[in-house]
């Protein structure tokens, strides 16, 4: 059922088998597993994740290439409500471990807002990451090449860069070093600092012998019509000629909620999970980006079905098995 | 480029990057991947495997939940065609380790066969299993009900078994224990055993203590209309009503030739293969039902992702770092 806040009263008495935090991708795929195991699940969706940013996903067998994220989001939304799954747009504040249970806040609404609390057996973290992008004076001219010839995943996009002109816009020395990377898919790369790194030397001296020009002004503006780049202009009205680029300036972890709960071990922002995605914590399952491995949407969607079959495979072994009762005969 | 008898001529001296034994849905994701990361691939696929069998992929991200097994690989293998990768319609009779590549020798056409044999540095294993059904007189009859309402996999279809009557369809003694997890989906289970298995007193009582009749006699026919199961009669006669079964009679699995190559770790008829799908051997990966863990469509599609991955990293690392020559100053 999707929920709102006019009708999810009626749920604050129900212990949900599972309450899954994220409704991209990875959690989309959990809710339709633990839905179709006739399991009770919550998606809790803030919106705007990462998954909603891809103007076409490419990679993933069974789509057109030029199925946006948005689409994919939609049908299987659609779907796992269909097959069961209560859904809420929301943010997840907090989540307190009761010990058999968790309780899970939720703020609902933008204004007036309301904190809902709900609970659960299990909880499912898969509210993945979102990509830093370069702040200027006007973030929509940012937005309106993010995701269509900017791109933010080289695994995903590298191919549309082939061999074209790109930038690669880097936040941190260390995030320069994807030019050693990216120029598997080209070598005409330029690297834009966005005045928000001091350039070591023997990094500068790199680059040069690479034949890479840094610049370390700050971006001013994106130039191109239609999400087609043609270059970027920097503060100092230098213009760097590019038709495509990649943003590699990590990633802010939807995480918060999981970071007082004892039990978990992570490896820096990201969460250590056993070959079914289930964390240290016996009653956490991680997916998809919050966990350690590939960004990659078909991992998340396998990380979804795993988290969702080892919570079924509890609970049935927990469960009293079912007998055909009339036909027993004593 | 799609290859054939009369155009394959032109790749017997080509080696590939990677041969893919299997077209299916990890096959395809790891063809799509290698594409797109500029690798190149040959997809040897024999036709008639699993996925071909599903009217309804239900449970998988991204899909109408009608759409046929079929319609998927049609789509992933034109996108995986137009992305630079070969695609031939053959059966892998035999692979040859030869150090740095493989000599992968195909049957192609069913008369007048022809046995080429093509080279690449990596394999990947994709072929599958394929599951066992019911050998009755009339073979349409059974397949006019496989894949619809008489179900091979209780993960994907349970759910649309839900508290029917239905028959477990079993090979050997350890296959009837299948009916005390699908219990969770229903009660109402009759065991069939098409006069295939000696079942112990043992695993009479507990039947009986589950209600469960158990019928030894070998299966005549499957009735019903449009694919929808009424019931199973027997060779003596008996009707069993039932308007949804599972077949659990075990797989074959398509692993012959990897019989004979040394290195390889088995677990029985799976290939062990670590978080990247490789195998135990440095340059055979594994994907989806021939490696260890669930077979889902999803698994094998991020499986897919994973091998190719790792394979380029591999090939990129050992390959030339390319400059932006012009810029270089000496």
């Amino acid at each position: 059922m999707k929920l709102s806040s006019k009708n999810l009263e009626s749920r604050l008495d129900t212990i949900y088998d599972a309450i899954i935090v994220g409704g991209g991708m990875g959690g989309l795929s959990a809710a339709i597993y633990l839905a179709r195991y006739g399991l009770t699940c919550l998606i809790v969706e803030k919106g705007r994740g990462r998954s909603l940013w891809m103007q076409d996903v490419r990679n993933y067998v069974g789509l057109d290439p030029e199925t946006p994220g948005r689409d994919v989001l939609n049908q299987s939304t659609k779907q796992a409500i269909e097959w069961g799954a209560d859904h809420l747009r929301g943010y997840v504040e907090d989540v307190t471990d009761e010990g058999e249970t968790f309780a899970v806040k939720v703020k609902v609404g933008r204004k007036d807002s309301t904190y809902p609390v709900f609970h659960s057996k299990y909880l499912i973290a898969a509210s993945g990451i979102m990509d830093n992008l370069p702040k200027t004076d006007d973030m929509q001219n940012v937005y309106d090449y993010a995701g269509y010839t900017l791109h933010v995943c080289m695994i995903c996009d590298g191919y549309d860069m082939w061999d074209q002109k790109a930038v690669l816009i880097a936040g941190t020395e260390g995030q320069i070093n994807a030019a050693f990377v990216m120029n598997w898919f080209t070598p005409y790369i330029s690297v834009l600092t966005h005045g928000l790194v001091e350039v070591s030397d023997e990094m500068k001296a790199k680059l040069a012998s690479f034949g890479y020009p840094l610049y370390e002004q700050k971006i001013a503006k994106f130039h191109g019509e239609n999400h087609k780049l043609n270059g970027v202009e920097l503060e100092d009205g230098t213009m760097v000629e590019a038709t495509t680029g990649l943003v590699n300036m990590g990633s802010v972890y939807h995480n918060h909620y999981l970071k007082d709960i004892e039990g978990l071990a992570w490896n820096g922002e990201n969460l250590e999970t056993n070959d079914m995605c289930k964390t240290s914590h016996d009653r956490i399952f991680a997916l998809g980006d919050l966990k350690q491995g590939l960004n990659q949407v078909s991992v998340a969607v396998a990380d979804g079905t795993l988290a969702a079959t080892q919570i079924w495979r509890n609970t049935r072994r927990a469960a009293e098995p079912r007998k055909w009762e009339e036909n027993i005969v004593a």
